[in-house]
């Protein structure tokens, strides 16, 4: 090989490639290209925006991989939660790539891949910490980091170009419930080797000093239970935090209480969590709900999904007096073990307020800490990894702003920190940092079993539809004379109480009555025009008369 | 008189009865009864739930009022925020009685009242602090408080069944911008002499410690311009807190910065503001939006409304670039003056990331003061009135709950602390205190010019049509056979993109055509039975290939 050939072949760089997750709270996933090879790390879902009505969620584009399904060698999970997994069932039908793992995390796929029909089809494989896998040029080594799931892990991404670190979402816990620390020191021995690029968490970036233990939480606990012995206690939290119900299920044997689980996601990532050794529950201590009967209200914890007062889940339900099997009783403990994520206070609240109306007693404070490290644990990866390139990631384009910022006085230089946006290309060499090309990259909405048919056509005739509801006004016409033959009909939903509102509906027909005799004096008979006629002389009416602009559809009938 | 007459007299009791504030936030409306006089404390709004869709905002129901119209001597209001005067203009054309309030206060509804063209018709009159007014059997003192809006008061009530001390909304601020301190030494006069109830602000209830003064988020601007001193600054913040855009101006004429208003609601409250002597602002200082070209960015400061993320609000208007004057240069620096009220959150931090994507550098931390008593101000105000009986206000129903548990650790017997919803008619002697009734109390929706007119089917139809969309399918029938002489057609909206889900429609329409059949066959000629059929087995149909639940209306047309 002649010299030059090669230095051209050292100074092709690593292509980083999000494919979400910077420009939406979620649906993490990035691809990471180097020649013929792609890995996939993370391939998350996001839950709608409040304007994207009637949406169940939101899954990535994943066109890019498509297109160049021959290099995509698999995807690479982080850890278990569905901003991480969720987009996971989509994706696979269109790429069929193994997916590798942690045990914990591969073990909630599988509950996934079972709902979806996809387990047998999908070739997937469980990599311990310290474990590496070669995936076309690239080697990925799976480093033990702490997070409000168990089994996460950061990523070592070893390309002809260099190392990326990506951390997943961590936080750092000197104490934690299951298993060990973070691998400070791996960390520190790949920042010796030398990294090319740190990706990290950038969710509390915001918050000052150390993210709280775990376990100060199960002291808390411990303190609670203590101190409402005579009552019912009722534990609402996140379904996938393993070590959180480890730890109301440590208090709740410790003060002789009897366990239940409430909720579909509780029920189901406990069992996948118990058989796989995630959590270790004393024989009869867990009891089914129709067992509660047997026990006192001191003898009884429940254990609930609703933190986030999410309308249909349990805790919400049995807030609202409409759960089919509990309700509040006077004296009942109700504990928040979350803090609302921005968006659901309202809900949170609504909830807390019909759990006291009810007479419970409701405690949220000091009964959560966050699964993300604060601002000194971001300061100790970059420590310890000294990357020479960062690139924020996980959050909102505020927090990868401050985490620049951090970046910038930590001592990466201004110039190889690099905010980028969901679909940028962006190539790295150890000598440049570039946004060489964009792909696309936006999220896909999901409404029942249908995937990317509602586009913004749809969205903005639902949300006319919601703020002003519709008239549909329907008239049959002669086919040759365009005489009326019946109509013209007015039917009205979500506009106005039509009982009361019938001069309003009269008068609307005697506009459009008027609309139609001018079409006909002027001879119009093209049906396009006549439904314009028929629809702005009414649309004025209504504004003048209500200050409301209700969708209009005008049909015309032929006989 | 004998004997027993006058006892039976001594032990009537005053009526509390609020009409609102209990079960919303905002709405604040409270009616005092004794005999034949009733007084009205506040008439506020609320703004809609998030699922009154395309609602404007709910006034009170004063259904009580009307039917006691000839008792009602007159509205009492305690500041000039629209949760506490918003519903006026409304109420007042079915209550024209007079309205009392401070002058700043007056000056606000006055605003209002020209828009609605009311202010000829509505008498009112200016009360200073310390100043008591007669109304029918009640007297009413004007008690000095601060608040985020200058000219607060509270309201001591002097009834035949004894003294109610309202607080309205308060804090207590030692070093206030405008004005003085809160009249605390009548607080402790009343106290001497006796109140029967106290009905005080909850909303900062589950805040530990006191309320920073005003003054120190001044210290605060200063230091800002003072860090910033290269680039134009813009600061959001709510129209009506009068003090800090005058600390605002303070700040900006300290460092030789002109000083532009932007948004309606800001320019017009400070205009009254300005015009009463509320505010002081030195000579050339104003200047027009259209004048900014003249100066260079350091010599600028913005003042603007949006600070909740409002969507159509000047700061959210200009960080979406689509403000016709103004736009985000790199460098400007963006103040956030407020907390996001729960609810906000996420419209607040698009704003931010739309800021910051702009190159703007943005600061929410620290630029803020609440305008409520945190629980050491709540303690105090109870220690100084020592009441009979607790009635706490203006809260969420767990700030109520937090409020009582406080009131009972500060000395109040737990039987004499009430708390209400909204409707409830508490009647209150020096013995005992009931709910002897319960009246309408509901709140009323506006949606444009429609007072009342959008019920329950009607939000619940738009909450159907947002979430699903529709299906309109029309039919022309003959007259006698039923025979089908045009349709059926299906007209979608907000369901799916119909260009690319022609078979779908074509389905829908071989399904309707089988439901018509059906009806013919069996010779069905009930209008809403073929409605019914079509109905049916569209839904059935619909749901099966799509998990969606479209609204569907059949139109049946007659020739």
């Amino acid at each position: 090989m002649k010299e030059k050939e090669k230095e051209e072949i050292v100074k092709k760089g690593v292509k980083i490639i999000p494919l979400g997750g910077l420009e939406q709270i979620g649906m993490n996933i990035t691809a990471f290209e180097y020649e013929d090879s792609i890995i996939v790390v993370d391939c998350g879902l996001s839950f709608p925006d409040d304007e994207m009505l009637g949406i169940d969620l939101v899954i990535p584009d994943v066109t890019y991989l498509k297109e160049n399904i021959h290099k995509v060698k698999g995807f690479v999970i982080t850890h278990g939660h569905e901003d991480h997994i969720g987009g996971l069932p989509y994706v696979l039908k269109d790429i069929n790539v193994p997916v590798y793992a942690t045990k914990l995390t591969i073990g909630i796929i599988e509950n996934k891949l079972k709902e979806h029909n996809l387990l047998k089809s999908t070739k997937r494989k469980v990599i311990k910490y310290g474990q590496s896998i070669n995936l076309g040029c690239f080697r990925i080594e799976f480093i033990r980091t702490n997070h409000s799931i168990a089994d996460a892990a950061a990523l070592a991404i070893y390309s002809p170009a260099g190392i990326i670190v990506h951390t997943g979402d961590f936080k750092i816990d000197y104490t934690p419930v299951f298993g060990q620390t973070i691998d400070l020191q791996r960390f520190g021995e790949l920042g010796k080797k030398g990294v090319l690029a740190l990706m990290c968490d950038s969710t509390n970036v915001e918050r000052p000093g150390f993210t709280m233990s775990e376990r100060s939480v199960g002291i808390s606990f411990d303190n609670i239970f203590a101190e409402n012995k005579l009552h019912r206690i009722i534990i609402a939290t996140f379904a996938s935090n393993v070590d959180r119900v480890q730890q109301i299920i440590n208090s709740a044997v410790k003060f002789g209480r009897k366990v239940v689980l409430e909720g579909r996601s509780m029920v189901n990532i406990m069992s996948t969590a118990s058989e796989l050794g995630y959590i270790t529950v004393p024989e009869n201590v867990l009891i089914e709900t129709e067992m509660m009967k047997n026990y006192t209200d001191d003898q009884l914890v429940l254990i609930t999904t609703g933190s986030q007062g999410e309308a249909m889940a349990a805790l919400s339900r049995i807030a609202a007096s409409t759960h089919r099997k509990i309700s509040i009783k006077p004296g009942d403990t109700v504990i928040f073990s979350s803090h609302p994520i921005p968006g659901n206070e309202r809900s949170v609240n609504k909830v807390i307020n019909d759990l006291y109306r009810q007479g419970a007693k409701v405690i949220y404070q000091d009964t959560h800490v966050s699964g993300h490290a604060c601002q000194e644990e971001i300061k100790l990866i970059y420590s310890l990894t000294r990357p020479k390139y960062a690139i924020p990631v996980h959050g909102e384009y505020k927090h990868l702003i401050k985490h620049a910022e951090l970046a910038e006085k930590l001592g990466v230089d201004k110039n190889n920190i690099k905010i980028l946006s969901s679909g940028d290309v962006l190539e790295l060499t150890d000598e440049k940092a570039q946004i060489v090309d964009k792909v696309q990259a936006q999220g896909i909405l999901v409404d029942g079993l249908g995937v990317g048919d509602v586009g913004n056509i749809v969205l903005r005739d639902r949300q006319h539809l919601s703020e002003n509801g519709l008239l549909i006004v329907v008239v049959t016409l002669e086919k040759h004379s365009n005489q009326v033959l019946a109509g013209p009909d007015i039917v009205s939903r979500g506009f106005v109480y039509v009982r009361e509102s019938e001069n309003l509906m009269d008068e609307a027909r005697y506009v459009v009555n008027g609309a139609l005799d001018k079409c006909l004096d002027k001879g119009i008979t093209d049906w396009g025009k006549i439904k314009t006629e028929i629809k702005d002389s009414l649309s004025d009416y209504l504004w003048k008369k209500t200050k409301r602009n209700p969708m209009i559809l005008p049909i015309i009938m032929e006989v």
